[in-house]
C-alpha cells in the first residue's frame, strides 16, 4: 500500500526547488499522493517550521511527512527520518535513522540541495512501503536534539510574550496560552493594551475578528488555540512595527 | 464516482492554511483530485474572488468548487454549499444548504479557520458522493444574497471605469465591456487617453501586447473578454499609480 | 498509458492563470499527474525559464513538459510542441510541430491566454497518448531558433561574469563554470573579491554555506553545479545591489 506524503519547506515558490522535489518523488513513486502543507516557512527558521508542522499534522492522514528547513546547508546538522509512536505524530519517536549517506540518495549528492538529493528519494521510498531501517544508519534516542521553544511570562500585572510568527495577513502569534492571559488579569470581552518600543496600543480581547470594528486591534485565540494579535481588515505587524522574535507586553484595561 | 474539486481562496501561500485544507480533504476523500485555482484573491475581497471564480469555472470539469474568501471571519455571513442548475455553473442555484453547523464539520470548530473545519470536510464528502442535503440545513432561495458588482458608465465623450483587479503583472482589469468602449468613441487601432488623479497618459487600443512598442500603454481585451489596461513589458498599475477600486476616465484620441 | 506532465511558467501565483491551465488539463485528461515545477520564472524572461527547465528536467520522469514564458503575447513567436530524442530531454529534437492552429485548441482562442487555450489542451492530449503529429503543423528543423545564452570571460586576472538569476534567497547564479574560476586564479578555500559599480566586497570560495560565518559572502557551486554568490543567512543581491543581467568582476585574493 502506498502512503500519502505531506511536504513543508522554506523553499518559497519563486524558484523551482519545491517543484524539483515533487518531480523526484513522482519519478520514484508516481502513485504517491503529495500534499503541499506550504513552502513559506521563514528562511532557515527551524522553530517556525516546527510550529507550522505541529499545527498542520493533526489534520493530515498518517503517512510520510517531509519537512525541509535547513539552518545551515551542509553544516553539522544531520538529515533524519523518524518513525513516530503510533497515533502520536507530534510526540514520541519510535525509530530514528540518519539518512545523510542513505543508499536511496541521488548520486552525486550536491552540497546545497539535500531536499532533492536526500529527502525526496527517502520520502518516496518510504511512501512506497520500503522499511525505514533501510533508509540509513540507526540513531540512538539520546542523539536526538529537541527544539527549545520560548514561553511567555507573567510580570507585574502584565504578560511579556514573544511574537513567534507573523502570518500573511500580519496577524501575530504569541508564545502564550489562554491560561497565561487569565493569570495576567485579561478577561474575554475586556479591554487590553499592547506595549512595544515605548508605545501603547489599545484593543479588546475577543472571540472573533467581527467582535471589533474594522481597523480595531484585537487579541484572540487563533485556529491553533494560541493567543494572537490582529487588526480587523488590517495588518497588526505593520501597525505595531513588530516582527517575529520581538517581545511585547500585554496588559489588562 | 468521485468528483473532482477545485479550490480558490484568499489564504495566500505564505502560511500553511491552504495546505491544511488540502490535508483535510485528502484525509477524508483521498481519491479526489484537487485543482488549486489560486490562493491570491486579495484579502477579504469577495467581489474579486467572485470574478476569479467566474473566469475560471467555465474551464473546470463539473464537480465540487470550494471557494473561501471570508469578509469577516466569524461574522454574520453564513457558510453555504450550493448545487447549481446542470450545465450552468455560473447562474442558477438548484439547491442551497447552510453548513455552519454541518454534521460533517471537524469538532471543535475554531472561531477563525472555517476553511479547515467546515468547508474542507463538506467539500470532501460531496466529492465522495454524499448528498448535499445532508451537509447542513436547507436555505430558501430568497435567503441568498447576490453580489452587486460595479459597472462602467459613458460620460461626456469618455468612459468612467473602475479598476476591479490588478493582476500579478500590474495589468488593470476594468468593470467595462467592449461595447462600452465603442459607445464612448474608442476604436480598435486608435489612440486613447487614460486620466487619473489630474494626469493623462496616452496609449493605443489594440488586440495584443505586441501591437505596441515595449513600454507602451495599451487598452486591450483580456483573456476573459473584458477591457484592461497594460504596459507592454511593464506595470500599468505602478505607472498610473492606480489600485483596485480606483475610477479612471478613458477617452478616445 | 497516460504520461505525467510537468508545468513551468511565468504566471506567478497571484492570479488564477496557472490554476486555470490545471483545470483545462484535468478536464481533458483527468488521470494525468501534473507536477508544478514552478510559476516564478521572471516575467517574459525566456532565458531564465530555459535555465530553470534545464535544471529541473533531468529529475523529472519522461513525459510531457509544459513550459510557458511568452516574450510577447500574440507576437511573431510561434507556439511549439517538440518530441526529443529518446533519453535526451535537453538536447536533440526528433519532431517539431507548430500548434498555434492546433485542432485540439479551445475555441475561440483568446489573444492573450495561450497557456489556457493552446498549450493546456495540447499537453493534456499528448499525456493521454495522442500522437504529436496530430497536434498541429510539422516544422522543419531549420525553422527552430536556439536560445543564445551569455558566457563569462577571463580578463586580466579576473573573471567577468553575468548574473543570470537571483533566487528567492537573493543568491546570484553566474554564467560561469568551475573551470572559468580556476582559469581566473580562484582556488577553493581561498579569498575572492567581487567588484560591482565601483565597489568591492570580500568573500571566500567555499564548498558550502556553513564554511563561512553568518553574514559572510561566499562563492560556491550551486545545486546545478554552476558558480554562484551568496551571503550565509542573508541576501547577496541586496548586499551588492545587483540584479539579473548585471555584470560582476570576480578576482582572487
Amino acid at each position: 500500500m502506498t502512503l500519502p506524503i505531506t511536504f513543508l519547506s522554506d523553499y518559497g515558490l519563486a524558484d523551482e526547488f519545491a517543484g524539483v522535489v515533487h518531480a523526484v518523488i513522482a519519478r520514484i513513486c508516481p502513485q504517491a499522493q503529495v500534499v503541499d502543507l506550504g513552502h513559506g516557512v521563514p528562511r532557515q527558521d527551524v522553530a517556525a517550521g516546527a510550529r507550522m508542522l505541529a499545527r498542520a499534522l493533526p489534520y493530515a492522514a498518517p503517512g510520510v511527512h517531509l519537512a525541509v528547513v535547513d539552518p545551515q546547508v551542509g553544516a553539522r546538522r544531520r538529515a533524519l527520518a523518524l518513525r513516530t509512536v503510533e497515533e502520536d505524530r507530534l510526540g514520541g519517536v519510535a525509530e530514528a535513522v540518519e539518512i545523510s549517506a542513505s543508499p536511496w540518495r541521488l548520486d552525486p549528492v550536491s552540497a546545497t540541495f539535500h531536499g532533492r538529493d536526500l529527502f525526496a528519494p527517502v520520502a518516496a521510498r518510504l511512501a512506497a512501503g520500503e522499511p525505514l531501517g533501510e533508509a540509513g544508519t540507526p540513531l540512538e534516542p539520546g542523539e536526538l536534539v529537541r527544539i527549545e521553544l520560548t514561553r511567555a511570562r507573567v510580570e507585574e500585572g502584565g504578560l511579556v510574550a514573544r511574537v513567534v510568527e507573523r502570518d500573511g495577513f500580519g496577524n501575530l502569534a504569541l508564545d502564550a496560552t489562554h491560561r497565561d492571559l487569565a493569570e495576567a488579569g485579561m478577561r474575554l470581552g475586556g479591554p487590553i493594551g499592547v506595549r512595544f518600543s515605548g508605545r501603547r496600543a489599545s484593543g479588546t480581547y475577543v472571540r472573533t475578528f467581527a467582535d471589533v470594528r474594522r481597523g480595531g486591534l484585537l487579541l484572540y485565540e487563533d485556529a491553533g488555540g494560541a493567543p494572537a494579535i490582529a487588526v480587523n481588515g488590517g495588518d497588526a505587524g505593520a501597525l505595531l512595527g513588530v516582527r517575529p522574535g520581538d517581545e511585547l507586553r500585554l496588559e489588562p484595561g
